[in-house]
């Protein structure tokens, strides 16, 4: 996602060190303000975050961090966790690809990607966040028992996330190839990205899968 | 696929022992009439036999076989291929799960799943044929190195493939979630079924995946 640059970003970040850790150009990656108690949810490229927020309000028993690379993007979920008084719910600005390096100690329970940019080009495929050396990644920072679920309105993004994710070994637990009309024939709880509202207005189809790590 | 019985059917099956193979009733499973130099393709739930007739037109140096356990559907096949003059391709009647004790000596090539009954209720699970007994027949009777393709336009029915394919071990070598858009935008071959020529001028999105077997 690119946003304009905000000006404002930089002082907001640097004077909420409670609340974003600064991995990309400090490559801080203390997460001691994490409750080790409570189950540890990530989204990568967590854009202006209404996702994460929503979560967090929704689920006050589980810790939320997103990760996000651009920084005024960062910023402006920043702003709004601050307005909405969330406080189980904290960010890192980084590259999704340092994940193997912040989460040494604490695993996590849960893994989000929403709308990842798809890279539609070949030669962009390493950058895809499906990628394999990412699902590496993915499996070096989840617990055991660990879940990961990708939403993305992309087909060929959502094609080919599913030939590299069965490839690599994770297991599919779940697939909708239809989500938005799943949630509301079965009452199923979901929160929208922005993007998602955007898509979902226009009645385009959203796909979703669940996956489950494996030891 | 149901259609009105034909009471031509039995005549016109028993008059062909060279086309038709009789397993449902006399449980034969003799296939000396494949030529053993020559790949064999086999479609399990053949319908009234346009993508066969279709395949084996156009590729005469392939052995395609049709197994079809309704009779006066594997009637009206065989009656398009006498008409058609298809050397190329035999019909067995025949329970898909008999594949097992049929193809005892000769190994498939590739399978080929159509537009096969969803059976949508999930106390009709063991009758789909990607539920995980079948899976294991395929598993059994394919080359090492072997394909299957699974066509449908049922959306619920590939998401239960999806997931029950991959579980089982098959590796997902291709996937298409609108592939009647990937052969035209990549021109690329597709011989229509009765229904797929139906459900494509409907504008409804067809899903295809491939897969190969594993030792």
């Amino acid at each position: 996602m690119r946003v304009r640059n905000k000006p404002w970003a930089d002082d907001l970040i640097n004077s909420h060190p409670d609340l974003v850790i600064n991995n990309k150009e400090k490559q801080i990656h203390d997460l001691n303000f994490i409750r080790q108690d409570k189950p540890l949810h990530v989204e990568i490229g967590s854009g202006k975050g209404d996702f994460l927020i929503g979560m967090a309000l929704k689920h006050p028993d589980i810790e939320f961090i997103g990760i996000e690379i651009q920084k005024s993007v960062l910023a402006i979920a920043l702003k709004k966790t601050l307005q909405q008084k969330v406080t189980n719910l904290h960010w890192i600005w980084s590259d999704g690809s340092a994940i193997t390096d912040i989460f040494v100690n604490q695993k996590i329970d849960f893994i989000y990607l929403n709308f990842s940019d798809p890279w539609p080009k070949k030669r962009h495929e390493k950058r895809r966040l499906t990628y394999i050396k990412f699902l590496q990644e993915y499996k070096n920072v989840l617990k055991d028992d660990g879940y990961l679920q990708l939403k993305t309105d992309n087909r060929h993004f959502f094609e080919y996330s599913l030939l590299s994710i069965t490839n690599f070994g994770f297991s599919l637990k779940e697939i909708s190839l239809d989500w938005h009309k799943d949630v509301i024939d079965n009452d199923l709880e979901n929160i929208e990205t922005e993007y998602e509202h955007k898509f979902s207005q226009r009645g385009q189809v959203i796909y979703r899968l669940l996956i489950k790590n494996f030891k």
